[in-house]
């Protein structure tokens, strides 16, 4: 477990904790109190760091998406679990019928089920907007769609690139729970760029 | 106060800790126990809701966003503001070059200062992607940069819509909170729109 400790990086009290969770699966006992670890257990470990610190999933969610991976469910399956697992909790209020045309208008041509967790979660996104004093407009939105398109589609072209069920239902889990984080950051950056580009032109620029 | 209660869909008890913490101003006093609120107290209740419940922003985060907006402060630095906080906390794991190299070559020809949390946390993700068995190709990070172009320069795009600049800064802080909520909820929904089309294709599809 010493070994396991350096090479994954992740301290050993973290280690026991993710055996006794059920997170990581028990090594092979080689003497009552030593067991063996091996390379499924290094990267399982790597997936479960990158899950919760990077991705900012709770112990309990990276059980459930895990638990998805190791299941024979068919990918469909898989893409629905990590879904869930990283919308954000519904608070029941109610969401007006123009909300939901402004959805429906928005993701006009995709086939999607009404209760998606994300038709539903930008429903709500559209009924707050439409409260503000100053709401924002439908060319705006509908940039966020076509953007949201074209990464959805990067997701299942990603997702075609592996050949085995195991290695596509890592690639759901991961794009699905890192792809939110990698979108909002590069968004920053790129929010830095378009602003000097456009509010604080410098002298001698030609680009 | 029972007014402003249910104009805005806020409970009272709410409002007084709004009012306690200094994001909501005070009403003008009519009486010493009765004050009267306007328009502004409405837009600002809507505004701190929805930054709150649908952005997710805690009251601490809420009130550095509105005195930025309410500040004389220049654009770039509401954004700057804005950015700050709704970036995730680095836990000063180590970044190395390669990570950082790979999110140079990403950004290549955006104007983005090094410090920006966007670029960090970037560079944190990739770092991250690297660790995994499966790391994600450079083809699907690359669209997600071509996304969040896309996104920002819509953020843009919306804010030169506002003539004023308090509209600017509100637009700046509501699009960049809402933002990632809102493409992360699309995302969601056109995974499964593209999941349908080429994981399961059903006779008669002709679309």
């Amino acid at each position: 477990m010493a070994d396991l400790s350096s090479v994954s990086g992740v301290p050993i009290a973290t280690i026991k904790f993710y055996l006794r969770e059920g997170i990581l699966p028990l090594g092979d006992l080689t003497r009552p109190n030593q067991a063996v670890y091996g390379a499924a257990h290094v990267e399982r470990l790597r997936l479960t760091r990158a899950l919760t610190t990077t991705g900012g999933l709770s112990v309990a969610a990276v059980k459930r998406v895990l638990t998805a991976i190791d299941s024979d469910d068919p990918l469909a399956e898989v893409f629905e679990v990590a879904q869930q697992t990283v919308s954000v909790e519904h608070d029941g209020a109610e969401i007006r019928d123009e909300a939901w045309e402004r959805v429906d208008a928005l993701t006009r041509g995709w086939r999607v089920s009404p209760g998606n967790p994300g038709r539903v979660e930008a429903a709500r996104i559209l009924e707050t907007l439409a409260s503000l004093r100053i709401p924002l407009s439908d060319a705006w939105t509908s940039d966020y769609a076509d953007a949201a398109l074209a990464a959805a589609k990067a997701d299942l072209d990603e997702i075609e690139l592996r050949t085995d069920r195991d290695s596509r239902a890592e690639t759901v889990v991961v794009g699905t729970v890192l792809g939110d984080a990698l979108f909002a950051a590069l968004r920053r950056a790129a929010q830095e760029h378009e602003t000097s580009g456009r509010f604080a032109p410098r002298a001698g620029d030609d680009e």
